[in-house]
């Protein structure tokens, strides 16, 4: 058996059946082993980086890898942005990077390059087959490897003689590794800490399921303790029937505003705030000076486990305080932040997955959200921006019952928007709302919090201005969406964009909602 | 003063007056320091591998280096894959990584990554600057260092604070390394290579002016030696008036069939010459059994002065054979590659810059453009795809005076189609030519070459010949144009898009023909 063919047939057996592809000619023999096991799901990208954010959406819903295809190093290259969002996601991807034949290394042909030292950067796993016969072992152990850590990204380099050659054979699959489960010891320092005046539970990583947010719904109950999401969730079942939760704000300023006076930090899947960005003067550790920090569950461990134990522990039979459903349709008029918000809520399916790269919109959307019908919301995890589209296309192929609703900013969305082809080709249920105030708002917002240009507010007339700005030409995001194959509609007004809305999520396949909503800086 | 504006003030005493930047918040300073020093020009892309591209393409025909600016470890994965291009062209560029604060990198907040390791697989030089005291003068061994080994990328990392914080002074530029003079051993060697019975001279990188040819030709005239070009040269000065050379092909067999026969191969700027890919049973080392292989002149060389000399020292009074104009315009009817090709070169502007990454189509465009009038031909050195439209950005950057035609395939451009937003924002002077095939054109004769289906002809009918399909749907090229602010028109007839062409090179500011071409596999 040839090496591609034994491979793909063992990701099947291994349960990794689909395959977000940009394929080149060193893959050929990959591609050609489609047809040879149809059980495996080529879905084609056109460009790198939608298959990477591709793969880390759909590991975020599936709770297992995909495979990505990548063509040689710059291949690797044009994914590793959304490659490093899933890093920070901890989202198990299976990163399949073609290299030139083995014999044709010493060559130093043009597309030769260092692939393994690009990898590692973003792999908690990385090996190169040196042999047909080790092809399909090494692919069970990359797959393996994803379940490490709490989920991470592996990467198999696969020359393309090793694809080629005959004397392959199939491997069957390797135990995954599980989440670790809560040493006693956390549990008690936890347990402890939660006894503090002002104690603060900041909710991460595996912890944001139905399951674990009712476990500390119901300590917080008991308690008293604040619950806090870190924010930048991977995977977060919120909405109308799950405890009313806060996210941690994005500024650092709003972040202290909200530790402030905490006696105890209790992580619970999450890792210990810090600001995004450093700026003169304001602090980059979040937790506030004398605040205990407590590790209940990181984010290899069996956080949802954890928070039900600590809960038995710590309560009575308290009940968490669930969100109400509550989204009336805004009124007539022109769009803002706010009544785009309230039209998203009022109009969203039930089971929706909301793919979240709204940047400045986002602070008019969570409270929205809040009391929308329950559905998940996965964010930007990495803060590498053009992961909406691709992590929405990802989410839509691994839950084809679900409607996929991405809540994306313009600027973002220009990185990866070949996105929505892919969303066209595979007819999937995505709705784009796609926010344009033709610029990099959130950068005029970091020009003046940075003290770049030394103001209060930041002066955008002249050249500086000019690199913060989408307008001439303004991108006309329908006209886009439609040479892509995806039918799309231009609103201004909240009538038309809940017209729009209903007309997307009535029809079936992928549709594109340009709201034109002015910046709020 | 702030470390950014000690910054871009040296850089422009350096020479180096444009930027293509993609900022993000570690960059504020450095946007801010643009209003500062209004020398500088910054260029917004709207992703990082068109504003890497830009600075490839900028640095073939202005001879010396733009600078890049990215946002940290992700933004630079963005760019690499044209950075891989430009490092593969020997490209003069300047990359400026904007970095987390340097008191910041210790909280590994969600953007760190490992930025240096990327940085070194496509850059000569990298450095991290450590204060701001030292920021000008890291630059300015980074432009610098640009020069060496006849061009290359030189990295710099640049962390938040040093941009931000006061205390720099500016940097004098220091000197660039020049040509290296050929040896008078390499040019006896040479010499004496050209009294073997068949001798060809293979020419690249800084041979391909129109110095260098002229000699070439001269040496051609008086020996008998063959000519051939590097299959994909950084810069080609060709056309009426100039010798009238063939590249070496691009598959291997063809590339073998040329240099059957040669009892010599000099080397005049070329590396000698490989495979682009490995195929099975197909020799990786294009040089025939017992042909001896002389260098001239490597990249890092003065290649023509090395070829003056070697004329001189060979030549009679001989003259070179020049290519005549002979560019009819084809007759009417649906156009196909070789009509098409027919028409672009019937109506190439004097001057013009030709950026190529045509792909499929290469093969009946480059008869029809030894030709057509004098021009500028970039090729796609590294095989990393999506550079035709960045590059061609850049260069219409370099040269506002020569109007600019990018010959690009389909599925190439869809890598980096976001070049034509900044060309319509800088009204940069440029036609592109969209060959839409609506196939992955190329891959479908690499999967029959690679023998991948085991038959003669690909069978293209099941999910193998699905992902090498850009049909289903088929990107419209002309929406997609217009999206991004570029007027475009569709064309599926010489008439039509003879028509075009002349339209385009009319009116100031970007155009995009789609023409509509049968694929000729």
């Amino acid at each position: 058996m040839k090496g591609a063919e034994a491979l793909v047939a063992s990701l099947v057996e291994a349960d990794v059946d689909v395959c977000f592809a940009n394929p080149g000619t060193s893959e050929m023999h990959f591609v050609q082993a489609l047809d040879e096991v149809p059980d495996m799901r080529g879905v084609l990208a056109l460009f790198e980086g939608v298959a990477t954010g591709a793969a880390d959406g759909y590991a975020r819903i599936a709770g297992r890898p995909a495979a990505v295809l990548l063509h040689l190093g710059p291949g690797l290259g044009n994914g590793l942005a959304n490659l490093h969002n899933a890093r920070r996601a901890g989202s198990p991807v299976l990163c399949i990077v073609g290299a030139h034949a083995t014999g044709h290394v010493r060559f130093d042909a043009p597309l030769q390059s260092d692939i393994t030292a690009v990898a590692r950067t973003v792999s908690g796993w990385v090996h190169t087959t040196g042999d047909v016969r080790d092809v399909a072992s090494d692919a069970m152990r990359a797959v393996a490897a994803t379940a490490d850590q709490g989920g991470q990204v592996a990467t198999l380099v696969l020359p393309a003689d090793v694809s080629w050659s005959e004397g392959a054979t199939e491997a069957p699959p390797l135990p995954r590794a599980e989440p670790f489960p809560t040493s006693p010891e956390r549990l008690a320092a936890a347990a402890d800490a939660l006894r503090a005046p002002d104690a603060v539970i900041l909710l991460g990583g595996p912890a944001l399921t139905a399951r674990g947010t009712a476990a500390a719904g119901r300590i917080a109950a008991s308690t008293g303790a604040r619950l806090l999401v870190e924010t930048f969730p991977r995977y977060w079942e919120t909405g109308a029937g799950t405890p009313r939760l806060d996210k941690l704000g994005y500024f650092a300023e709003q972040a202290l505003d909200q530790l402030d006076g905490a006696h105890s930090l209790i992580l619970a899947g999450a890792r210990s705030p810090v600001s995004f960005f450093g700026y003169p003067g304001v602090p980059g550790d979040l937790v506030p000076d004398g605040c205990e920090v407590v590790t209940l569950a990181d984010a290899a461990s069996d956080a949802e486990t954890a928070l039900e134990a600590l809960a038995d522990v710590v309560g009575g039979g308290d009940v968490a305080e669930l969100a109400p459903h509550h989204a009336p349709e805004p009124g007539p008029g022109p769009l803002d932040v706010r009544s785009m918000a309230a039209a998203v809520a009022a109009t969203l399916p039930e089971r929706a997955i909301v793919v979240d790269e709204s940047l400045t919109a986002a602070a008019a959307l969570a409270p929205a959200l809040q009391t929308a019908p329950a559905h998940v919301q996965l964010a930007l995890t990495g803060g590498a921006i053009g992961q909406g589209l691709p992590a929405a296309t990802g989410a839509a192929v691994a839950a084809p019952d679900r409607p996929v609703v991405a809540l994306q900013a313009d600027g973002s969305a220009l990185y990866t928007l070949q996105a929505l082809w892919t969303q066209a080709r595979e007819q999937l249920d995505v709705t784009t709302v796609l926010i344009n105030n033709s610029a990099y708002a959130i950068l005029r917002v970091e020009m003046t919090r940075t003290g770049a240009d030394g103001s209060e507010s930041a002066d955008l007339s002249g050249p500086a201005g000019r690199m913060l700005d989408l307008s001439a030409p303004t991108p006309d995001f329908t006209a886009l969406a439609t040479g892509f194959g995806v039918p799309a509609r231009r609103v201004e007004t909240t009538e038309d964009l809940l017209a729009a809305l209903r007309w997307a999520y009535a029809e079936p396949g992928p549709h594109l909602i340009e709201a034109i909503v002015p910046s709020p800086a």
